[in-house]
């Protein structure tokens, strides 16, 4: 038996370590900060990965794959790029017995190497756009890590485009960012915050920074993933001159978007409750569970021969029979629901005496007798209704949590104390961004509304409204 | 247009290099020994793949995911296993700006920190057999690297698992070893000799490895994958104790298996010719290529419309409309020749008034008019019948490169000279297995065959047969 977890609202941060390791998302790892990712939590990263490679593909982008090592001198080509990097690089300045001349990083983002490629690949208009993404592992020394959410080690896709107008950059970053939106909301069933970084919470080497940002449940922000325009100075560090369709010498301009194993963490931390993870039946590595009830030998064959029949009638739904004989049904109810499978099936000698089996949701609705005739289209109707309901109780607690206000002396003191999102003018001023710091929040992004004409801290006017947060 | 490539019977190695480069699989890479694989080859990568995982996952065992790094601590505490990695590590010793007080090796293999974490795991005889399997990069620092043969850093699956019995994991490493042959035969069409590995030969830190080799057009065995049954050495190193169904403290019985990104190498130089490569259409990225041929704007927009029809068609079958405005027809011909696409279908203006369509295989078969309406099932069995034909071709070379002979001073200069796989005995002492040396041959398994009474450079008996070859 699992131990209780802490209190969901009294100890979020708690609650949130606890359930993923109770739910083997994860274990704790020998090494700092590089996560050990479990069986259960890899399906449901295969799952996401799946989603968002298919969208990758379907865009016209072909995956490839660049070295884990980047030599110190590409790093240090782009200026802005090597001063965000450089605190948190992991370096081998030993291999093969030997000290290297020049040390490697190992890879906190590819754009450096990948645009040492573009520049080979990339000689005349005919070659664009250049549309390329990767999956990898990345390495970002983090003082404070927390599994999925911050970790040394991570996983994601990384996609990588040159253009060659600015229009066409911008039109590929925006339609990534979309592409993001839509994972999140249509599959993951988490209603996002989309909009653009300001100047300081923008990419290192960004001319542009669109994000997808989540509201967690304790009111914290989470920043679930970004799609970037990148500035022409790294196509201009690493000679990316092509010959335009006017027979000059230009340069492209570029894109770069990443999704990483971070959405794990947002998942859980937007749908779980008390009893441990809910996941949303689209990526849920088990969508629907049986537990087989009984007394006798005899018994027990005719339950898992009616379970063994509902797996091989529902072969495009995932189903897990849990024919544990050392557990009590009422052991997997509690470590079923702690690992947030949507659907449970109970299948007893009476329910097969009657014809039907009990259908019962990880979300609290009535549990059902359902005739086993139906069960099919029971069981697809169910997981729909599941994922629809997943996303608007999300969408309403979000709601909940989110204000308009037009001063931070009189919001502040809420937003730090509860948390929770704050809508607001702002001048564009650094000096008033920085205001925001007493209170250990960011702006979140740039809001595309203009209810507020004035900025939240001076008294300058404001030319689209922001969202304010603490964030993760 | 390409370069033309070196001549495949004279400049083997030569070809080989030339071809990766030419059809667009990798590309030279900044980082010595790292490779950047290209969207071609990284499609063809991701077509094993998924055979492999599919394989896998059918025979009961998980995908999980552990960290890159690897404390120096535990490389060090299977001594046989340091001894064989210790020359060809990369190490980070210095992290998020500081130096590390113990520093972090980049995995070579993840046999350690995955024992480390069974062993947290495996409590109870309950909690096995445990199935685990990794798809990672992985580094090994080699003084002379050559794209996918052999590189500084690769990719690969490798499996991991945990057993109650000696039997069971033997079950376990052969069962693998026989997966991945079936793999290779029945995919890539390459045909294997598999075998035992001798004491020198088998991984650091095996009691048994369990080999798959194929034999290269230039007469050079390639190791192409394998399978072992790992000491218990590892599992006492990592306190890998459970209780057993007597109640008493066993260790398991491990075993690992590993397919890497040297099978794309293996494909390569099985199938290629002077042409270029040949890919078996199970794995072919790009399984028939149209050329439309149009002299018009008409008859372009006439042709490519059966083009498009075909590719509707026909959704199982992974087609590419060469659309290109600027090449001409023999320019494409020669370049997806190059790239291995084993079908190519040609579609001009007289072919559509004749309701037919040119089907043109890679293989040198005669070139044949097919009715439109016969085309579907025309593609898939012509499909079918190069796979057939490329392994029959392969299998058929490798029985000519295939000789049986009783003593070394009878055919070690052939060898030395000419390549070629020698059945032969074995007394099972490593003073005759040295011999090889001058011959720059190695013996490359035990083969479960009994022709040899004697062994290949003494009088002592020979227990059962093995193969020599020099080898990549």
């Amino acid at each position: 038996m699992n131990k209780i977890l802490p209190d969901i609202n009294s100890h979020f941060a708690e609650w949130y370590q606890d359930i993923v390791y109770q739910a083997e998302l994860a274990d704790h790892s020998p090494v700092r900060g590089c996560m050990v990712i479990r069986p259960y939590g890899y399906a449901l990263w295969e799952n996401i990965r799946d989603i968002v490679d298919k969208k990758i593909k379907d865009t016209g982008h072909q995956n490839a794959a660049f070295p884990l090592f980047i030599p110190t001198s590409f790093i240090e080509k782009e200026a802005q790029h090597v001063e965000g990097f450089a605190p948190e690089l992991a370096v081998v300045t030993h291999a093969g017995g030997k000290e290297l001349e020049e040390p490697l990083v190992v890879r906190p983002t590819s754009e450096t190497i990948i645009h040492y490629m573009f520049a080979r690949w990339i000689k005349s208009y005919r070659d664009l756009p250049l549309k390329i993404n990767q999956w990898a592992n990345v390495v970002r020394w983090e003082m404070r890590t927390r599994p999925f959410l911050r970790t040394g080690e991570f996983y994601w896709q990384e996609g990588h485009t040159a253009h060659e107008t600015a229009q066409e950059a911008q039109d590929e970053a925006e339609l990534m960012w979309k592409e993001y939106v839509d994972v999140y909301q249509n599959y993951l069933a988490i209603p996002v915050v989309a909009g653009v970084k300001s100047e300081s919470e923008k990419f290192a080497g960004a001319d542009r920074t669109y994000t997808v940002e989540g509201l967690m449940q304790d009111g914290k922000a989470l920043q679930m993933c970004t799609s970037h325009i990148i500035s022409q100075n790294f196509a201009k560090a690493f000679g990316m001159a092509f010959q335009s369709r006017e027979g000059k010498l230009e340069y492209p301009y570029l894109t770069s978007w990443g999704f990483t194993t971070r959405s794990i963490g947002a998942v859980v931390m937007t749908h779980g409750d008390q009893k441990g993870l809910i996941l949303p039946p689209k990526i849920a590595p088990i969508q629907v569970v049986i537990v087989p009830i009984y007394k006798t030998a005899e018994q027990q064959l005719q339950v898992l021969n009616v379970a063994n029949d509902i797996l091989k009638d529902n072969p495009t739904i995932r189903i897990y029979i849990d024919a544990d004989e050392q557990e009590t049904p009422g052991a997997k109810y509690y470590k079923w629901e702690l690992r947030g499978v949507p659907l449970r099936l109970e299948i007893g000698p009476r329910d097969i005496a009657n014809g039907v089996v009990m259908l019962v949701d990880r979300l609290g609705n009535p549990k059902e007798a359902v005739p086993v005739s139906e069960l099919s289209n029971a069981l697809k109707d169910r997981l729909v209704l599941i994922q629809t309901m997943m996303f608007d109780r999300a969408k309403k607690r979000i709601e909940k949590q989110w204000h308009k206000k037009e001063k931070l002396s009189d919001f502040g003191s809420d937003l730090s104390a509860n948390g929770g999102l704050y809508q607001t003018g702002w001048c564009r001023r650094s000096e008033c961004e920085q205001k925001l710091k007493e209170y250990s929040a960011t702006i979140r992004c740039i809001y595309n509304e203009h209810n507020f004409s004035v900025c939240f801290a001076c008294d300058n006017p404001s030319p689209c409204d922001i969202l304010i947060a603490k964030s993760y």
